[in-house]
């Protein structure tokens, strides 16, 4: 496999970076995951629109163009024959002075790697079971927003997941709602209306969160933002996560017990089947 | 320079990691600085028992034994010639499959590198200008007592004092309380009572934190535990930060105001410099 770095594709082995870059030392940089159907990356706009925005708030420039990085990516896909796969694109703050002051790290790293497509096999849409984790993500905190290189506590809720034999594990805020999963936007059906929390309460903005609620917006279902607590998000009549590996998954248990089920759920699956069927750009 | 990765001393060119290192992707690590007084890293067993603390937290197993790490770091410090430094551990879970979850990442990175101390040159202990950050600190995070590698919140603090030329930032968790420094632990003097927030706070777990509640301790100064709000700082007596690279710093300015005095900073910071005269082991 090739690897996208710094304007060269060279093998995964040589594909490294300094012990001095700033985020392999505090996790200083952004990233993107993207699926990539029939060659081209699904919602490629609102990748970049998410990671441009992160790196100004991180005052972290870009060293290319959205152009320049659509056609190094082109180029990474074809040259590794990857036709269906997810496309990672990492932009670190580069190496710089010790210490956290960003001050003299002017040099951004910039790394993209392709990887199999879970269902690039065949496979159907999973149903998952969930957890609720003990690891807490701050409300209203502007840095969540950004799909950033601090995953301490997603990589800790997901290890919660694996011990209890679950697919994925859900976040609590620090104002005690569950806002999230560990690397999925939370969906919830309650009077059907299709539900999920708010931008500022700790979460992703999540490019296939966006197009579920576009999606809700085109069928005419309604959707309302707001928190849930833990006790209320078993008694709703339907769970679903969306991410951008698999679309929208249906949840079926919540800490071993059965959820309730909605038709929604696979209606909003159908319609998000047929919008990356129409997907060309 | 010589780096020490992963049982070798290389160049500093030398020292890469691969870009599917996982502290590169997520920030998935721990690291340690500590200050070399004449060759020996002060408060090594304290450093060490974070680290170890933190490594089964995260459920990193660490590569080498205390004393070969020891040994390792000794040899380091006396290859590059610097027995006045900063040493700087860090320990990555080194490479995995793709995604959130730790399962299969079982050959972690670790890496020492030596950095000149900043008060080698004989400078004297400064005295810092401090602004209140915007970035908050979760409460109650377990995660935050270890020197994790996910610190964007203390980079953008650290950058936000960069922009009003002071030379710390302090931080308040969700609760509202003034909890640390982007990279020091805060302590304040009230009614002669020398204060700092509790470890559920929020706060890294800090090295010279310990090192100054036990001078406390020796010289009958009371010591307490609370947090405080952004209102009342400014009321008490005195504030100092602690940090293993200058031991005690006086704050004189807190957001361009300037803060009292207390002759408590001075008689700890002596006694500070007293334990570094003493340490041998």
């Amino acid at each position: 496999m090739l690897v996208f770095l710094n304007g060269q594709f060279i093998s995964e082995a040589q594909a490294v970076v300094s012990v001095f870059d700033r985020s392999f030392l505090y996790g200083d940089g952004l990233f993107e995951t993207m699926r990539v159907f029939r060659g081209v990356p699904f919602r490629w706009l609102d990748h970049m629109a998410r990671l441009e925005q992160g790196a100004r708030l991180l005052n972290i420039t870009l060293p290319y163009s959205r152009d320049q990085l659509r056609d190094y990516a082109r180029q990474l896909i074809e040259k590794n024959h990857l036709p269906e796969s997810l496309l990672r694109l990492t932009l670190s703050r580069g190496v710089g002075p010790r210490g956290y002051s960003p001050k003299g790290a002017d040099h951004p790293t910039l790394v993209m790697t392709l990887h199999p497509a879970p269902d690039a096999n065949g496979e159907p849409i999973p149903q998952w079971r969930v957890v609720t984790a003990s690891f807490r993500l701050p409300a209203n905190e502007p840095l969540a927003l950004f799909k950033n290189c601090n995953k301490l506590p997603q990589i800790m809720a997901r290890a919660q997941a694996d011990a209890s034999g679950a697919d994925e594990a859900l976040l609590l805020n620090t104002l005690g709602e569950v806002v999230e999963a560990a690397s999925s936007n939370l969906f919830w059906i309650a009077d059907n209306v299709v539900c999920t929390p708010p931008l500022n309460s700790g979460i992703l903005a999540g490019v296939t969160r966006l197009v579920v609620l576009e999606i809700c917006q085109s069928l005419n279902i309604p959707t309302r933002e707001l928190g849930i607590t833990p006790t209320n998000l078993p008694r709703v009549q339907g769970v679903f996560l969306s991410l951008s590996s698999w679309g929208i998954v249906e949840v079926t248990h919540l800490d071993n017990q059965p959820l309730g089920r909605s038709p929604l759920v696979n209606k909003l699956q159908s319609a998000y089947a047929q919008i990356i069927t129409e997907h060309r750009s």
